[in-house]
């Protein structure tokens, strides 16, 4: 599959900026003073379904010809991309089959069919997942969209940084989470097309590090049974993401699982937002130290809300 | 006192306006779903000080001669005012005195000295409060700045709702918190006279009735010891504030402190912001129904998030 460019994403802002919010830019200055940089939050957390899922989920729901959608899209990921195809697969009025583990949180199951997504249960393994989605596409005709390694979905999540970078043209440094890397890398595609003295740097969650082992190895690395508080980032580096994270990344941090609850925390209590442990790892990383941005203005991404209270997952 | 004119606090806007934040107004589809009214929440949770005590104290602090500033300020309220004083008297580099009950949460003690304020300790009971600060106004000569019943105070808090109806110019009602009173009689005559037909509305915790209780009666009615999870709402309603709150205000809905909870909790849980349970109060009143909006468009102030998280108030 060919990479998104800028043009491309421009295009795909056309296409979903009716529908989705252009999310506020909050700073802080207690927070300034605690890192030591000024800091600019793009607050995706505030983004329809809770996460800037949205934009890229949508972007590709918008871009099926009328014949493909009418057989609705599929998906096998269990997070916030599967509440955000639901979502734009509402918007579209088609169906959004979610193959999902059925040991999935309640929480997941409740955001998935608050948006009208048809769940389908399967077994708690990568391979029963993959073959229920395969099973679903072969019976239905509906078009898998994967919640990265997909340019459509790539140019939806640089939507955020083509805002953020209008909002505030200035910026030295732009910080993100990185997962399967589709929000990175269609961050890095804005930020370096539009600013190209701009650094590009990101955090990922120790317990899930195959983003900085395979920037420093050069190719892929995937890590064996990934975990961290951030359940969000534990996918590997897609194969279309990788490329250009190498190319147009500088550095990714790697952040504890205690960095990431007090990142939480103190954006709660500080910023007085909510949000959720894998959207605040870009933030965690400039706050412990681990990524080197002081006094610069340092643009962040916090790219999800979707807090299950009943686990308060600052609390550790 | 003279009660504030519009014109009084668009001079005010201008005096803070600079050193302020312009909180954003929010939406959210399902909290409009849940309410049956289209929803607007003007964030001043997201204010300077974490509440919108930010704008009165700032008003009444620049509004002082050089002389009168440079004997500082004072007040013996213990909660968000407190810290906000501090905080506009660090901004004008003057000294502010604010006296607490010794028995004062280490959370609110925190916010003071955060801003720099100078705290004087006394005995848990009102006329020991009061006698402090006079004590302190005799040694020191400091301004005395009351928490609501001072035109400068209404006139600063007056400029959250200034702001709001020039982003949202066609709201039907607005809904703030009421405590002494200071930010709803500032709301009621900035948007009385902005949009005549506009209906002011507040919410109120059931322990801590005063204001509706005074509005039935026609006269300042306070209640003994008021308790609420609200704890910035204990005030009884002012001198000064009452009768702007009388002519103007259509209704004060009282909410149990679960209703405020949930209110706290919906807010984090979907809006993805934190509100500390006194701010949520308007809103706890809308999603109730004790407040009737219905079918309009319906402007609430979250009045502010300074949440101590290790009590987790949603959880009631």
């Amino acid at each position: 599959m060919t990479e998104p460019t800028l043009e491309f994403i421009r295009e795909a802002h056309a296409r979903i900026r009716g529908h989705i919010r252009r999310t506020p830019v909050l700073t802080s200055t207690r927070l300034d003073g605690l890192c030591g940089s000024r800091l600019f939050f793009k607050c995706e957390n505030l983004q329809k379904t809770g996460a800037f899922k949205a934009r890229g989920a949508l972007n590709a729901v918008l871009s099926l010809s009328d014949k493909e959608a009418r057989r609705g899209v599929a998906t096998h990921s269990s997070g916030n991309h599967a509440a955000a195809l639901a979502w734009a697969a509402g918007l579209r009025g088609i169906l959004a089959f979610v193959v999902m583990p059925r040991t999935a949180s309640p929480f997941k199951m409740a955001a998935v069919e608050r948006y009208g997504g048809k769940i389908v249960l399967c077994e708690p393994t990568h391979r029963a997942r993959e073959e229920a989605a395969d099973r679903v596409v072969a019976q239905t005709g509906a078009s898998l969209v994967h919640p990265f390694d997909d340019p459509r979905v790539i140019a939806g999540q640089g939507t955020a940084a083509l805002e953020f970078l209008e909002d505030q043209p200035d910026l030295d440094a732009v910080v993100c989470p990185v997962g399967g890397g589709g929000l990175l890398s269609g961050t890095a595609i804005v930020a370096r097309a539009l600013r190209p003295g701009i650094r590009v740097l990101a955090g990922e969650p120790e317990g899930a590090a195959d983003a900085s082992l395979s920037l420093s190895a050069g190719a892929r690395r995937p890590v064996e049974d990934p975990a961290s508080v951030a359940d969000g980032l534990l996918a590997t580096i897609g194969r279309v993401t990788f490329p250009i994270i190498r190319r147009e990344v500088e550095a990714i941090a790697t952040v504890s699982d205690d960095e990431i609850r007090a990142a939480v925390r103190r954006l709660l209590e500080i910023m007085k937002i909510a949000v959720e442990p894998s959207g605040a790892v870009g933030y965690a990383a400039v706050e412990s130290g681990r990524l080197k941005v002081s006094a610069a203005r340092v643009g962040i991404i916090l790219s999800g809300g979707n807090i299950d209270l009943d686990r308060a997952p600052w609390a550790g």
